[in-house]
């Protein structure tokens, strides 16, 4: 099929930004809008507001405990929520008196194919000749975002914010200029804006920063941003009503030698830690205690093993405050930890500084633990990656912290 | 493929004996035991309880005017409420302790391929292989009702009522040994039993009768009894929880030569009459009357013409009370009709007596319009076919006349 003559834009909006009528109704006008510049347009969907959240508690009502085996149904449950939405923004877009057409797609009619990993399935390939057919016709396409189909002919989802990445691959297959992703914030902070008065937006951030930035503003599937980084995309990320430039999300940001990288200050509450003392230092130890809690879904963040000593070492990671009863009771089933040598505590959380390079210039480090002990913040952990100084601090020590790092890094 | 070396059953189950999560495990424990019973069950579902109106509600909040051109978002939007019904009941089997598994299908996933007449759309084809596989690893398959996909891979649904013509469908693709169709009403009756107190459960019926009697209680897709006929499947309409034989729709039931043939007595309320005085009685005209009106979507019910004089003729028509003025207006703007002819009457009703050969036993109608002539009820129109005597009578008449008549022909 030959190329599309026209520059073709991908638009993703959230279901914070459809979450009614008048919402949809608005948007349809601001993509009727883009199509009328000469754009080709194709709109990525997430479902309704919380209708996710409500089909999946129709779930649990018939099943309380929803496991492995229910995913094949779940998903094609779920795949319902995004078709509801895309095919009332296409009634809506077609209803329009300037002659300008739209159609609805699912995902499997969208080309878009995934391997049978229900529940959090990746994309392996997009067949782009119906999208081609009909944005040559001129229609406007709005694809249900999220959902895919195996080779089985089996109907797959992403995983939640799956969407974005559904939006970012739509926006390689077709070679798109732009991928736009509109949401109910105005992009990427410097840090929370919920606990930081003066937090700014941020204009321009790197694949790698944003995948350390996820909860600052806008969040983004991560996959999404892999995504992105690989075909090199442009993600603009912004409010979907109100008029701003938003964050923009590329690759070639230059920057001189000696600058702040700091770009900014990620936060995350509602953790929990868990110790092991005492822990044989032998291969497969790790896995022993890690797979049984993947098993059951149980996602672990920061861990931190310490230098052995005597055969012995010790052990901490961090997850959700949510999973960590659960997480107790499958390492005290286990027969290679003595269960008087795990311990636990609740009420943390995770700060972080971002920034390309931050590791290539001394004295980050040293400025980020300064600063906390000036504000009488204890640190109980500590890990860095190349682009990021992580610690975990107690929860009720985060808007002090924030507010403390934030004034150093950004005035 | 080989075929399935069990006795395969299809089951449909209505939005109403799926109603809510109480409903749907128990639907599924009558799921589970006949398949327990060693039988291939294929279940279709239709959407639960109003979900259907709930998602047209939301379109009209988007367009006021659903017109054909929103015919393909329509199908798409309401094709999401069987396959959520599909999923709940399939995950509901899938949670038995019995080791039953149960797989949910799409109407596309299950094979069911359809002309690209969006709203109204006619099953071509089953491909059965996908339902077979199931099938043969023993799953309960688990098929969402109603909809199907065309050739250019739209999602079609197939008119109001569908899933009772999706069941009978892959009962004869499968070559089922039955079709059972439950509801929320026992079966078919003689009467109405809103009307006549004493209303009698009909138990076997041939396909013919059937078609004439739909208002007399469960209401069936009439495609659904067409395509059983022609497949000769026999169809079982039950109660979805009480425990009844239900009646049979099946061929070659047997009666001696003498004998009472009446076998229902249908009626419908609200309906209305157009006539039409002194048309030209030209080839042609009957058609410029009727197209414009079909095209709005208005359907036409009883139509009487009478014989022709001086190259003039009447025609009298039965509608439906909500269609009238639109019909009116539609026939006042044609020029081969001059509006001053134009006559409408409003408050009549339908009421037949329907039986196979009734057309070849003298008597009946006489019976008939001597019962209603001694109830005072007088006759406006007659209609008659192989197996019906209709007659239009005024709506306030209708209670009477349905005792009456009742009593005559079934004591």
């Amino acid at each position: 099929m030959s190329s599309l003559s026209n520059k073709t834009v991908v638009q993703k909006y959230g279901g914070s930004s459809l979450k009614n009528v008048t919402a949809i109704k608005k948007i349809a006008e601001k993509i009727i809008k883009t199509h009328s510049e000469g754009f080709n347009v194709v709109v990525v969907v997430s479902a309704m507001g919380k209708t996710t959240d409500q089909l999946l508690y129709q779930a649990t009502k018939i099943i309380k405990n929803i496991s492995s085996k229910h995913n094949r149904d779940i998903d094609m449950l779920l795949s319902t929520g995004e078709i509801v939405s895309a095919t009332l923004l296409s009634m809506a877009i077609n209803s329009n008196k300037l002659g300008v057409n739209s159609i609805s797609l699912t995902g499997p009619q969208a080309g878009i194919k995934t391997n049978l990993n229900h529940g959090s399935a990746r994309i392996s390939k997009i067949e782009i000749s119906r999208l081609k057919k009909e944005l040559s016709s001129k229609k406007i396409v709005i694809v249900a975002g999220f959902q895919g189909v195996s080779q089985t002919k089996d109907i797959t989802t992403l995983g939640r914010g799956g969407s974005d990445t559904t939006a970012v691959a739509l926006a390689a297959a077709l070679k798109a200029s732009s991928c736009e992703i509109y949401t109910d914030v105005e992009g990427i902070f410097t840090a929370d804006p919920n606990i930081v008065k003066n937090a700014k937006l941020i204009h321009y951030l790197s694949f790698e920063e944003m995948l350390e930035m996820a909860s600052l503003g806008a969040k983004m599937h991560p996959r999404s941003i892999e995504l992105a980084a690989i075909y090199n995309i442009p993600i603009s990320v912004k409010h979907s009503s109100k008029i701003s430039k938003g964050t923009i999300i590329k690759s070639g940001i230059k920057k001189m030698e000696i600058r702040e990288v700091v770009t900014g200050i990620p936060t995350e509450r509602k953790i929990s830690k868990i110790t092991i003392n005492d822990l044989d230092d032998t291969p497969g130890v790790a896995a022993s205690i890690f797979m049984p809690l993947a098993n059951q879904g149980i996602n672990i963040d920061v861990i931190v093993q310490s230098a052995g000593n005597n055969g012995k070492t010790n052990l901490s990671f961090t997850l959700s405050e949510n999973h960590l009863n659960q997480a107790i009771e499958i390492l005290n089933d286990s027969n290679k930890i003595n269960s008087k040598n795990i311990n636990s505590e609740q009420g943390l959380a995770k700060i972080s500084i971002v920034g390309t390079g931050i590791q290539n210039q001394p004295g980050y480090a040293a400025r980020m633990f300064k600063n906390l002990a000036g504000a009488k913040v204890n640190i109980e952990m500590i890990t860095t990656s190349e682009i990021r100084i992580t610690c975990i601090i107690k929860d009720s020590d985060i808007e002090k912290a924030t507010n403390t790092l934030h004034k150093e890094f950004f005035g």
